[in-house]
């Protein structure tokens, strides 16, 4: 389809980052590009139109870029999930392993009801850590009508096997 | 203004956050509300549209949410300027001072033209200390057209004093 390829021109690889041997697939040359930000919004609205979808809610910091644009054009809330000790008030908190330690992100208590119909946003699905993560906070909250997207998924990286086959997970851009 | 007054209710206030003797205004029951995120989009890009804005920058994370929603509106491009160590490629980074220790900020040096005219965006205007770090970095790569917008400026900090007059600076919720 011609504009995923289109899209997928604007990403820059970067090589050695953040350390020696990955090859980074950078997305900020495809947020910079105009054109990029409508066509990649079309294609996830197109998708989640209709549905009903009552919260967006953003990874921490990138899934912020999208998951915001996709509240405000699917007439939803937008949360974010964010990295520990950002949120003020009352929240839930996760941990989870790394490949060297260990993170933690957490939610607010008040930001999801049980009957919202949620999509979680994030730029991208590599090993699925942090996304388990998040739908563990989301799950915790009683919500039980999620949706996910990404807008860049590595393959290789198997992350969609390990959130299975419960959810519906979308990647604009897959390599 | 009955909408101002409207968003101004999404606002949470929450005492002693970060640190004892500060009241905290937590901006996450707005975005949470779909009728505020609409609202406070309307009347951020009723400002801006028609102004040529070619680039909108966002200052992590929390600018990232309007900052990329503006872009999306005003059919521009969307630059994040990102805590140090998180861009990938070629960037330009300024340190500046908090209350305690410092803090840096990077922005990668092909984000911006020097022709780009840039709307800069964060939620809050507080002291002023990010946003003249944002603009030492705009600066430097040569741009001169800017516009700065805060979701909520606390005035007693006289954060808008810090900045100047040279630019045109916007808050839509001001306390």
């Amino acid at each position: 389809m011609e504009r995923i390829e289109y899209l997928k021109r604007q990403v820059r690889e970067i090589q050695d980052f953040p350390t020696k041997g990955i090859l980074f697939r950078d997305l900020t040359t495809l947020f910079k590009d105009p054109r990029s930000v409508e066509l990649a919004t079309d294609l996830l609205v197109q998708r989640y139109v209709g549905k009903g979808i009552t919260k967006v809610i953003g990874i921490e910091s990138r899934g912020f870029i999208f998951g915001s644009i996709l509240a405000y054009k699917l007439n939803a809330g937008f949360v974010p999930i964010r990295k520990k000790g950002k949120l003020p008030a009352e929240k839930l908190q996760y941990s989870y392993q790394l490949e060297y330690g260990q993170d933690s992100i957490e939610i607010h208590k008040d930001a999801l009801l049980p009957d919202d119909k949620v999509l979680l946003h994030d730029d991208l699905l590599a090993t699925g850590g942090t996304t388990l993560a998040a739908l563990e906070l989301i799950k915790q909250l009683g919500v039980t009508d999620i949706r996910i997207c990404f807008l860049l998924e590595l393959a290789q990286l198997q992350g969609r096997d390990k959130i299975g086959a419960d959810y519906d997970v979308f990647s604009l851009l897959e390599y």
